[in-house]
């Protein structure tokens, strides 16, 4: 029986990580947490209220929290957007994840940011684009719905 | 016993709604479907790929989703978020949900958008803004800790 648990790379990236350090105490403008999340204020708004919400565990990605992990992370979601937005008196809320590219720190977390019309924020936004033709758009569909079903 | 159900505003809205006619089978690029979604390429894209997950219910905002339905759904968000990035080979995903400002269908969907690092979809975003003091912030989370708790 080893006389201590051997090291893994989970705890290492733990240790260096700016939420997993909140998550343990480190100072932050907490507005909630619970046996899943730790949530708390973004210190560079989209406007005052955006809050951070990450899971208590290290992971880095959606993809990456656990499917028994689900139900628990994103209740608590739900629940900051309401009171998010009830405490700014916002008209709504802008819930998002980035995953990997524009992620600025690689622990999960889901920014929920009090929205009002006319803010600013350009609706969800930038130039969209078109397919080129009903085939080409097809093509994608197809491409999606077989990784979705586990195909190549 | 009434011999037809009265009539209720939530079948009015589902009736007027396109994404519940979508999961009623109207036509659209699906890509995946289970009991609690229906998924779909829409049709303005941000990149090819960019995906809406729609739960089959017609709620509104993430708020409205039902406590018991939270699991299911972002199951399926989750499991969507991997297979958008696998199909367009891209590096990362960007997940989000507009509550009301800048919704335009009054019908709860994530979109699912594939992102690779320089593709245009500036960061996470838009000038951020700075808290004026920290007493103000630390207002600011008292207020959104107040709401979360329940209280005015």
């Amino acid at each position: 029986m080893p006389a201590a648990a051997t090291p893994t790379s989970a705890p290492a990236a733990a240790e260096a990580c700016t939420f997993c350090a909140i998550v343990a105490g480190a100072p932050a403008h907490r507005v909630w947490d619970d046996d899943a999340v730790v949530a708390f204020l973004d210190v560079r708004p989209l406007f005052p209220g955006h809050t951070l919400v990450v899971p208590r565990d290290h992971v880095v990605t959606l993809a990456d929290l656990p499917p028994s992990g689900v139900a628990l992370y994103f209740s608590a979601v739900r629940h900051l957007a309401t009171a998010v937005e009830r405490a700014t008196g916002a008209e709504g809320t802008f819930v998002a994840i980035n995953n990997k590219v524009s992620q600025s720190v690689p622990h999960l977390h889901t920014h929920v940011v009090p929205r009002t019309k006319g803010d600013g924020l350009r609706g969800f936004f930038w130039p969209r684009q078109r397919y080129g033709s009903d085939l080409e758009m097809a093509s994608v569909a197809e491409a999606v719905s077989r990784a979705a079903r586990g195909g190549a």
